[in-house]
């Protein structure tokens, strides 16, 4: 999937390690063999045991002190290093990151201890003090996490961290993600050059609230710890809380950024034209990244990209289009590449929004081109053809007006296939 | 699946007929042949040109007037029946119901037209006033409505009526239903034997927000217009409201009753013994409908009942049973017969709603018996082979504690399997 332009930034590589000062990596330690996001027979079938295994261990280190900025799920289930990487970073500080696949370490009695431990390991590989470290896991909620092959595989992780080691970091936080997501950009502030970039995963249990998936951004930008907070706060609310791949806010929902000043621009301490360049930065990154999780959502063959506007608020044309591309019905439809533009209009019904119905519009469209199939709330003739063909495409555009404000929001999902329920009909076995 | 017994009331047969004084009926007016539910291929495969055409028009017609009550579904988009019911029965009273599958009549500039026109074609073949009519549609959304098959039928298919006529009635409401949904049952008010029965429709865009999916439920008891339609909303609050399949609330959701008072009892006009009677009926007929329903959600092989309790009030029960059985992702787990018990926690983490996650407990049972699986918001050991055994059967049962009040509450969902997919993947074609 091609990324996403936003304002003339340019995209450049390298993901988590775009930005000046910092270097990463990712190993196998050994989690995997306890358990496989399918079953035993089909695992091994599919992977021959000569196949390089997948990592599940990834480090982040700054070579200095970063501020940092957090958002975590709103689930009252929390992962436990959710608490202990908000107590971390309490005073806005943070200089590395230690991040497991495989088991979410959530739901058990000594998973703060464990958590703790994870920093304490990483912190000791790469001479920091326990508290300057973000920790995060991903996987099966539930199960003992297993310690001692994160504990054992630290030292020789940190050893390996180079400026080349995003893609082993991003191979490392995948869990049912079909293909890794890093996205990075690079913008002036100031007359420096600053460069932000990006890791995430998806790709099961997505409808991020308040914030969203395992999310690492780092950058060389330097900016003040609280306005790095409100940007991130800014921009989550409208790139990965607009995401949903099946409706399910997970319980070990993380976004944090690390920025460490190394572009040597004069320190952004106040909004104005430089936080806002800022922002627009942060927002090209994670909306293409939120795109990329819909688009790998789990068993996803299609990203369903639905704009509403023509809303009385932009409140209502975000509860408009992420119902919409919340229905399972109509993410259904998307996959069978049938226009059933009637699931369109009943999740737009649905929604508990306020707004007058009969002056509701639909549009299908994609590069192949655009149909109008609703007008005032009801059907209007259409070639099923045309619409298949434009259907056919990877990429559709569901485009709601609402034909009453100037509101608008976009939102971001995936159809449903056979391959969600094969994914999730046997994920812990 | 076998049906649910409540405080004793015995079960009888005849659904919408199993009242005195109703009589019903079903044919195949030809609407089928403008829409299937799969593709033509899958159809012509599955049922060949001999096979009995499945009917898609229903009659219900009372010997005297009745009072009458019903409810409508929230969302914006409505049926165009919907406005002509409501009309006609603003008076607490009606005679028949005409019921059409294939098409929704939903979305069609012309639809209130139609739909007037299908209420005077049967009460022309009944001698009644259109007035006196309920109307009701289901099927496709947004196209036209071909009347002429109607308005030709009416006079036959009111010619066919009888006490038997239940069976071909509720096979003209089925679209994606795989098993036909009546239950009826018998009870004394005052000395007098009542009965009260129905029939109801899903199995797909079930997600009922105030009312349901097509339900039609007759009564000989004598009640009047307020009470019975008091009686109904607390009823169907508790059952058909508390149903999801795929979590899309339809555009054509209602559910009615007819009331004709053959029974001879003196007629109810004030809350009581009676009353609770009356109601108690209702609950064992619309809960057992609401399970059935349920269970035969599009694709599903398991019927899964949530019980919360322990909760502040009801209402918060009522949410978390609901966004438990509303989970994708425990929805596949159940498919798969997997214990994955985080999911359910995790569902439970996110229901809009306030209490304490670290007091609650969760236990999965069924038939071959019951397992702890978490307790205090962390899990508990059990035998996965145990739990592979009780998750085996058809009907599932997910108990959730809350651990700080007296509310409760009951919910049914279905798994999410292939065949929801199937389903939905390619419904206009």
């Amino acid at each position: 999937m091609d990324k996403k332009p936003f304002k003339g930034f340019a995209f450049v590589d390298g993901g988590v390690c775009a930005a000046e000062g910092f270097i990463s990596g990712g190993i196998c330690c050994g989690l995997k063999h306890q358990a496989l996001t399918e079953s035993a027979e089909e695992t091994a079938k599919a992977v021959p045991d000569t196949a390089p295994k997948k990592n599940d261990l990834a480090m982040i280190y700054a070579e200095v002190p970063c501020t940092a900025a957090a958002m975590y799920t709103t689930n009252k289930v929390q992962g436990a290093p959710i608490a202990v990487t908000k107590a971390h970073i309490e005073d806005g500080k943070a200089q590395a990151v230690i991040v497991n696949s495989v088991n979410a370490n959530t739901c058990n009695a000594d998973g703060v201890q464990k958590a703790e431990m994870m920093c304490k390991a990483a912190a000791d590989a790469l001479g920091l003090r326990p508290e300057d470290v973000i920790v995060a896991s991903t996987g099966v909620i539930g199960q003992p996490l297993p310690i001692e092959p994160i504990v054992n595989a630290a030292p020789a992780l940190a050893k390996s961290l180079s400026r080349e080691g995003n893609t082993a970091a991003v191979n490392a936080i995948m869990t049912t993600d079909t293909v890794p997501k890093e996205v990075a950009v690079s913008f002036e502030i100031g007359g420096k050059t600053c460069k932000l970039g990006g890791m995430l995963k998806g790709s099961g249990m997505i409808h991020p609230n308040m914030a969203t998936t395992l999310t690492f951004l780092t950058t060389d930008c330097a900016i003040g710890a609280a306005l790095l907070k409100q940007a991130l706060r800014e921009v989550v609310f409208v790139t990965l809380n607009r995401v949903s791949v099946d409706g399910d806010t997970s319980t070990n929902d993380m976004v944090c950024v690390l920025a460490n000043g190394k572009a040597g621009n004069a320190p952004i301490e106040a909004e104005g034209e430089d936080y806002e360049t800022f922002k627009d930065a942060l927002y090209a990154v994670l909306m293409n990244l939120a795109r990329m999780m819909a688009r790998d959502g789990e068993g996803a063959t299609k990203l369903i990209e639905c704009l509403c506007d023509g809303a009385e608020d932009d409140r209502t044309a975000e509860i408009v289009a992420k119902s919409v591309i919340t229905s399972s019905l109509f993410k259904a439809a998307i996959f069978g590449e049938d226009a059933n533009w009637g699931r369109v209009l009943c999740a737009v019904g649905y929604a508990p929004a306020d707004f007058d119905i009969h002056r509701v519009g639909v549009t299908l469209g994609s590069k192949k081109g655009t149909i109008e199939v609703c007008r005032n709330g009801a059907g209007v003739p259409f070639s099923e053809e045309t619409a298949k063909e434009i259907l056919g495409e990877e990429e559709i555009l569901v485009h709601v007006t609402i034909g009453t404000g100037a509101g608008s929001a976009v939102a971001w999902g995936c159809d449903l296939t056979y391959d969600y329920v094969r994914i999730n009909g046997d994920y812990r076995s």
